[in-house]
């Protein structure tokens, strides 16, 4: 395992995060989704070769993605930022977090599942919705 | 439709509050997942009636849960909660907003539907994961 260490994102990570938000996004084949604003959504991170930003929510956490640049792949970062996730979400007393992922990215899936997640779509049904652009729009009556 | 206002949570909505939280979980079927801390996790929310709690994290809303109380349904007390947060999300400089629904639970499904919501599960594949209890705590290494 490559020596990495895991830290909050800075404002100096800005650019690469930036950079790997657009690669995710390239990977998932969602590129035409990437809308970045100057504020940016990542006042909480974890960064360095990778990133997650999450939201904390009481007990629950959000992870939004998790991302390993190609080259330091293979080496156990991923599982390195879940295990620091937990640590990080039971010591702000969170029973669970949650994360999303695509259906056909078995390596994550394989992943989470090895180190314990459970696949809700699966197990309960539970699917994911979302509100974007015009429909939003149109229900703030704007 | 009733006369309903839509409102920010205060202090002295928990009670209430936390009686939707098992009226939900039972209607869900989730009710031995119901652990409510002293802490509470709704610093944000809308309460009357219903509520939901919800979290901002730059351009993305998570709504966790929508719920009217029963003898209040049916008076599209659900659409103007989601009108409500189209219109807060708006504000706040959101390009979307998120939230889960049950697969068997077809009135929500559908109505997310008709107000212009996309099923992602089934449109591009998103699955959702959970680490939780046990599995948290040995990521953590306690």
């Amino acid at each position: 395992m490559a020596s990495t260490r895991i830290r909050e994102a800075r404002e100096s990570d800005c650019g690469d995060i930036m950079r790997m938000i657009r690669e995710l996004a390239e990977f998932e084949k969602l590129s035409h989704q990437v809308k970045i604003s100057e504020e940016g959504s990542l006042v909480v991170g974890y960064g360095l070769y990778y990133f997650i930003y999450s939201t904390w929510t009481g007990r629950n956490v959000y992870l939004e993605d998790i991302y390993v640049t190609p080259q330091y792949r293979g080496q156990g970062i991923g599982t390195k930022i879940i295990k620091k996730v937990a640590e990080v979400a039971l010591n702000k007393g969170c029973s669970q977090f949650r994360l999303a992922v695509l259906d056909w990215n078995k390596k994550a899936v394989n992943l989470y599942k090895f180190l314990g997640a459970q696949d809700l779509t699966e197990s309960e049904g539970w699917l994911s919705f979302r509100f974007e652009g015009e429909a939003m729009r149109e229900l703030a009556g704007r």
